[in-house]
């Protein structure tokens, strides 16, 4: 197995990224092997300065890169040496079985979509968040970005993607798949949920159990929370707040300790052929491995075969 | 000043209803009357049996209840008898000066709508969410729950609605007005977002201060959210329930203390010709007390003539 990984994404990279390189290692079994994409003399060189062995790791040196807050879309086309742009190359040629990148989430995504593609029959491919549960365990969140506006049938996809992926990388058994709404009665909500309760209702391919509310998020109501990329992003970007708030005042706590990004390793890009991975911008070393692992346990689990099986 | 309160709705109604309007008395100067709609005989004897002077109060007799669960539209069809319907009936012929409830949301809304009905020229009121800013101070969200699928020219009247509020009941000059968004930048969003935007820079009626995403709220850098009603009620169940976590887990703090519902006093329906407060149906006397005086101040502050002004 090769992991591809974007040495030069996220604010504190490529330093942050590299370090997160060299914690992960101990966790890959010797026939799985991190390609460290970006500008391989840095790289090097910051192996060599923590004492590590630069033969640990494999190299694919790159000479540009897209910055966080370049257009996407103009940033893929006009970069294509740039180290998400490599990584998506050697994606899809095969020559690694997953990339990873805390950069550009935009990019990333548009990569994904020119170079491996979505999945044939999935409408639209979406951005996978990771959320704590009060009683332990994660939820996941989708979509959070990747698709503002979506129609019924992509949500009712989203159940499909998230339950596989719940399944797959979290083992939850017939994974609980819920609809964020503003009512729990079936016919509540704005159109887009109204219209797309009955179709998640009949769909076979997940364990639908009804709409939940802002209030039930975070609880065992669900495993797989449903919703448009807006709604997703309003909702995990306010949970990050009032982490974030927790964190500054102090206010210590398990559960919203489990909010820290670190330990989940980034957000997949659900229903393209190759396992994506994004990181949160800010990811330090500890985010770096987590998203390492996290390409890992994606490649092994199968999740991109039974993905592709279930939209056959 | 006559203020109408509705004394059977809510979870713990009459008796918590009956208490806060005992609470509120000592807030009220000899020229404000509050009107105690509902079972007359009940009313007087939670006022008795609590020692209070029964002839502090106004009262109308009822004889019907709108359930909690009951459908608005067919409730307030088929009981114009009830607290809720005689209330607006009150409101509609000038008998009392303000309404407000801790009852059946909808029905609420629905009796609004029906009775006082629409200001002229507001394409759809919208009931306003208020929570505290990390700085001290409190913002509004518009709209959390009365339209769940929105226009672009309704969100723009909502930052005039929102904005007027901000100034009239919380003395805030030129309040900073934000549309929630998932991007800062201003092409960023959903396309409700996106054919919005322009159109509220160009509005002269309030101070559009650009986009705001989830990981802002609460911060100084708006004093009103504009959302659709979907929007803006699973992002106020969300908060609300973030406040819960914290006090189920006894972690106690200056902000989210602040998050305690009973301190505002309800949501103000914006839009309709005279003031309708809703309350939150697990209203205790304290946050009935704090729902009378927001009835109070909205009449005082003149705020329904203001926005009747600002949509001439």
């Amino acid at each position: 197995m090769k992991i591809g990984l974007d040495i030069m994404g996220g604010d504190f990279a490529p330093e942050a990224v590299v370090l997160g390189a060299i914690e992960s290692y101990q966790f890959l079994s010797p026939d799985q092997k991190l390609v460290l994409i970006g500008n391989q003399e840095i790289a090097r060189k910051i192996i060599r300065d923590n004492h590590f062995d630069e033969n640990c790791f494999e190299y694919v040196h790159t000479t540009e890169v897209i910055g966080m807050a370049e257009h996407p879309t103009k940033a893929i086309a006009q970069k294509p040496s740039s180290s998400i742009g490599i990584g998506f190359q050697l994606l899809k040629e095969g020559k690694i079985d997953s990339f990873a990148s805390a950069g550009n989430t935009g990019a990333m995504l548009v990569g994904a979509m020119f170079s491996v593609k979505a999945i044939p029959s999935v409408i639209r491919p979406a951005i996978a968040g990771i959320v704590p549960k009060l009683k332990g365990g994660c939820g996941i969140i989708l979509d959070v970005g990747a698709n503002a506006d979506c129609k019924p049938d992509v949500l009712v996809q989203f159940g499909i993607l998230g339950s596989l992926m719940a399944e797959s990388l979290y083992d939850i058994d017939q994974p609980k798949v819920g609809l964020i709404n503003i009512g729990e009665e079936k016919e509540k909500g704005n159109l887009l949920c109204q219209a797309t309760f009955p179709l998640m209702a009949e769909n076979k391919q997940f364990n639908f159990v009804g709409n939940i509310e802002g209030r039930d998020l975070f609880t065992d109501q669900a495993d797989v929370f449903v919703c448009d990329g807006f709604t997703g992003n309003v909702v995990l970007k306010l949970a990050e707040n009032f982490y974030d708030i927790t964190l500054k005042k102090g206010m210590r706590d398990e559960f919203f300790d489990r909010f820290n990004y670190e330990q989940y390793g980034g957000s997949p890009i659900l229903g393209v052929n190759a396992p994506v991975i994004i990181g949160h911008g800010i990811s330090n070393p500890e985010a770096i491995k987590s998203m390492v692992l996290l390409s890992k346990n994606t490649v092994e689990s199968g999740l991109i075969e039974k993905i592709k099986k279930a939209f056959l």
